[in-house]
């Protein structure tokens, strides 16, 4: 397959430009960045140096894109998915958008948190990459809107909860979400300077975050009821992970054990999800595609917690794109991504 | 005054001492430690060279205290403190302890979280230091315990709605808290080393942690009812700081504003804590004894959020100890810790 | 005396008002900025909020200045002293800058290394404000020039040896410093983000620094004759501390204990510099205005090394200029900054 | 081929197990620990649960290794593998020793800095597994000395130099090296602590570390005469990454860029090596075995500065001892090691 990696010079195309170096079968064609179209990719990225074909690439402006790949990855910012793709769908092409802007299904819901939308048509038509609870339809995309971060270690940690019913949807759920400063891409902005961010810790967006619709379309998706969620997110001074602690009440009485025993029944198969008994750790999947999570129970307050930790920036993005890819081209879900976290 | 400081090569006595360099008035003139006695107190730590007179302090074996200083602060492990504090006591000395042995006023649930004590009889003596609500008994005292790291964070961030008694006793209160890892002592453990802490996060003791009876203890008090409260710890990769980030829903209807006007009269006068509409961050308090906390609604789920921030080897341990030892000998609070955070 | 910080939203600016703060007898009654002016202080910089009378201050821009203090600390970019010292000086004022518009004395070697000197005729007026050599000139002095943070870790290492004669000026001293991020200022560019510095170390401008002809002036000057010496500059994942390791061969035989105490001696009396038998950690002097220095000998080459650390943003900054702050208003030297490193 | 990893429990036998699991040709079917033996090895790290077989593997005590696997690769520490490697060679297995019991050639310096040898009569076989410069002889090995990781940035930043006999052995090259923290294992010791490692830098063994005599030995070699060198380690707070300063004078006048040509053709047709016109930052090899390398000149002290950066715990160890299992085996270099780094 071609690939066409656009927007390559954030983390996200960085992070996809890694993981495709792996893959003999497929051959990144087109790299592009409006910012510094004409550089070459690895003087921009020295890091990338004598990988794959990264040495003869240069970037180009993200114009005329249509017939120069068979697949795109979409990595820039939010808005501009929505304005090519269409042309690229048309052109008989496939796009997998790392934006938010097919993930959300009402356009309505859509404009409330991002603004108007440049191709509403398409959202009926858009999958929702997250592969465990919608692999099938992933392998039949041609638009596939891959989740994001926060979502993604919220939606798996509460997946298995909301299919089996347990969870009484006049409660609240709370999620207290830590993530890696990468989360903020490459974004020059004062607060996010090293002398800003390290030694130091801070919530951010603590009413509001855009995620948040992500995740209610989702859970209330798979319980089959609107359900109420409050989240917040805090920068932790690390460069990867999103660290979840998820607070909810159940509707039925299920010890522990057996609330494990149904999350490993929900996953298995799943190559990418390790539920655990022990404390999850942004490092043991750093790197990695993996989703870690643990079950504990609050006995004093009836109160569960689920804790699950992800790599914001492989799956929390380009891993999970690359998943989606896979399963796109009729391949493993894990095809060159059947490696360790690089712990420590 | 003649100042002991027990236990003085831990972080929490190393923070005493750096505090006590200021005052001129006092002196430090005993410096302890069981497994390093013998040894100059900058030899084991350079960091304090040519400060106050400890040139000339050697560490001695935490034995034979009496009438060897006016006030002992007990920076030790947890249990030192109620075996020495009786006879020290009995000689007339004043003692702040740092560690949890007299933070508990039920003696059955100090057993159940540390085990037996060796003092019970001094717990109904003990005032708990918390300056901004104990101010008065503080000034009085012969024994101060002083608060924990997490509970000072959650106390104050807390009391107002409490002494207003608008917290409805049937919900639950959720503390989401992240510790720097001075928190953890100088504990020789895999766990906190380098490798495995940095760009990394991770809860502990998720269910269960021991400061948990300690907040429910004094927001009950300032309810005037039995609070429920779960509480989560996490340890975040930087050295110092404490954030909690509580939930909770109220039993009126309140704006913001007006909670924030609450907030400011309650702590009118209180020369360390500022409530701010700012997020805070734990850099803003670094090295300080203020606690800063801002507030939040989450009006699609009717939520109240508190942020706090506290250093908590300063405002959380010794800081919080000086202050008392402000009261107790009859100076303002702020005597010799009116200074600025260090950030960056 | 009234003081103007001129520049205050810089971290040196920071570091000023933090130290400024301690200060009962001197009030900051100015402070500039640029690009903030109209904003509170506080506002900016939230961590000042309730210290000195940092709440009522508001950010102006730098213009009509003269009358509006009686020192003025200088702390804004390089460049901006030179423009505003002549008329401040003119209307009376004492000027402490932070720049390296004064530091050189030679007006060529300046405009070689950074352009044309706006106020060639003043360099002859400024003393080199570092405290241990040009002590009794400060107190006296109407114009200073505040050392760069690399020259003072590197002055000061290598002063006894210049003032002994006991290096041989054909050979070559090397310097290698690495240096925590606060020294890039709050510079907005992508090699400062966190992402790009976290778990990461790297050099930068390996040949060519410009802090290089300060330091060979002020050696050369030491010994009475012309130094080589080449500077490599590193930037540490820190916030905080310059670390030099200084390689040369003397032109005699000493034993280390011998040349220890010639480094003791000079230094006798000094306050700030600490000389040790004890490897340097910049956490032993984060957020001091200490420099503490060890001194090794590599017998089987016959090659000394001299490692010096420094807290670049207080020693090699802000707190230097609060030392020629209180020499030149008469004070001792460590007026206001008695106090011991924050560490951890 | 069936693989053995001794010493698993430490962060080389981590790596190893990492870089291992992408290996469909081989099989680790054995790994030890003196002190976990007993525990699955997912357990004990549950970074690497659900990859290639591990789930099933059970850390066993190194005792009675002979005929349990083809090729053994010893991570242990040092001195293990000296009493250990006789007999698994006797036994027909191949051994590479990531510790340096056989990396010096002469047994009188090896007892100098280590003591006594266990098995000194297999020195003179032992291949020192650096493949840029003995990759023929590595092919062939039984016995592989895995290099030290200073070593190993060193002596490939030399090289061409040596090879090309241009530097002067009369004068001393200075090497001023800085390491991340898993360079010290995990050794637990209060110095290795979160909080005494975090932001803070400081030197360690400034003069007589044991990979000096190491460096010696090889650039001597490729020199065909004594070299003389000083070599000075530093601790930088980060996980992974040397980066070496080596400063030097040729014994001839030669343009950078005819030295930049000379390393070039010197490194032609290896992978790993990257010779390069930008700044080398450690973050662009993190979890790598590349070896990026940069040339600079000082034309005011006639000096060149060549800085060089690895993966301390990749390509100076594990990921080095998988090219030289691939090397052994018949494999291409870079077999299962053709990724990119993880940045950030």
């Amino acid at each position: 397959m071609r690939l066409g990696v656009i927007g390559a010079t954030g983390y996200a195309g960085l992070e996809l430009l890694r993981l495709l170096a792996f893959r003999s079968f497929d051959e990144v064609v087109l790299v592009t960045s409006r910012q510094e179209a004409g550089q070459k990719l690895v003087d921009f990225f020295p890091a990338l140096k004598s990988l794959a074909n990264y040495d003869d690439l240069v970037l180009s402006p993200p114009v005329d894109l249509e017939g120069k790949a068979d697949i795109f990855l979409m990595a820039a910012q939010h808005g501009a998915a929505m304005s090519l793709a269409p042309s690229l769908l048309a052109s008989g092409a496939k796009v997998i958008d790392l934006s938010a802007d097919y993930r959300l299904r009402d356009p309505l819901e859509f404009e409330k948190w991002y603004g108007p939308h440049a191709s509403p048509e398409l959202l009926p038509t858009a999958v929702y990459g997250l592969p465990e609870i919608y692999g099938p339809q992933i392998k039949k995309a041609n638009l596939v809107a891959n989740p994001g971060c926060y979502p993604t270690s919220v939606i798996l940690a509460l997946a298995p909860i909301m299919r089996q019913g347990i969870f009484n949807p006049s409660e609240i759920i709370i999620v207290d979400a830590k993530s890696g400063v990468t989360g903020a891409g490459r974004t020059l902005q004062a607060g996010y300077l090293f002398t800003e961010v390290y030694d130091n810790f801070r919530g951010y967006k603590i009413v509001g975050h855009r995620h948040t619709p992500e995740m209610i379309q989702e859970l209330s998706s798979l319980l089959a009821m609107k359900v109420k969620l409050s989240f917040t997110p805090h920068l932790a001074p690390i460069n990867r992970g999103i660290l979840s602690t998820i607070y909810l009440r159940l509707n039925v009485k299920i010890p522990l054990k057996d609330l494990y025993n149904q999350y490993e029944a929900f996953y298995q198969g799943c190559r990418f999800v390790r539920v655990r008994n022990q404390i999850p750790e942004t490092a043991n999947v750093r790197g990695t595609n993996f989703c870690d999570m643990a079950l504990f129970y609050d006995e004093a307050n009836d109160l569960f917690k689920i804790v699950s930790v992800i790599d914001n920036i492989c799956r929390g993005a380009a891993g999970q794109a690359v998943v989606n890819l896979n399963l796109m081209t009729g391949r493993q879900e894990d095809c060159g991504l059947d490696y360790g976290p690089l712990r420590p």
